[in-house]
């Protein structure tokens, strides 16, 4: 397969451009946790206590740009702000499960507490 | 889900857990190569143009350190070195298999040729 470029970013195969859509710490996690529920920035945040507000606000941006998550704003005082899986988003949960699951078999086997 | 901590790093879920093993430019189209046919460490360069011989010798041994890829010395002169998939590397090919097949519909989506 040839290499191609995207947005200024030279990709080498299928695989590295698909982690450009869920690869990274915080993607899958974020995905996870809203196939779960709808939430606010708020309760995301509160979700993933590491997070920092710079690094959940960027990933959320990346997100919604390629079309896995929705944002939506409530216009009331003070502002509510959701953030939803779209129909895109739920078609990569199957993948995310199985990356899940594998993590999980690893833990197992290293004698590691789920 | 407690963090936890594996080879003084932290990690704060399974999916995260799972990238140690996969994630990064390279392990995955390494593993799918390998897939393809046992290699030898100049084969396997030779396939994959862009990756460094520092970066390749590294991936190669977390590889083989966390059970995924065999390293194979053959006494011969020119030694020979072949790398070959374990069963836990061909364990691990459906799911490299979802995540390329995700890469590929996107690249579809984007209007770029595989």
């Amino acid at each position: 397969m040839p290499d191609f470029i995207y947005e200024h970013k030279v990709y080498y195969n299928p695989v590295e451009f698909a982690l450009l859509f869920i690869g990274g710490t915080w993607k899958m996690p974020i995905l996870w946790r809203l196939n779960q529920a709808t939430m606010r920035y708020g309760e995301l945040k509160k979700s993933l206590p590491h997070i920092t507000h710079k690094m959940l606000s960027t990933q959320l941006k990346e997100l919604e740009k390629h079309g896995l998550v929705t944002r939506t704003v409530y216009p009331q005082v003070p502002p509510k702000v959701e953030y939803a899986l779209t129909e895109k988003g739920r078609q990569v949960m199957p993948l995310i499960t199985a990356i899940r699951d594998f993590g999980l078999a690893q833990m197992r086997e290293k004698g590691i507490q789920p």
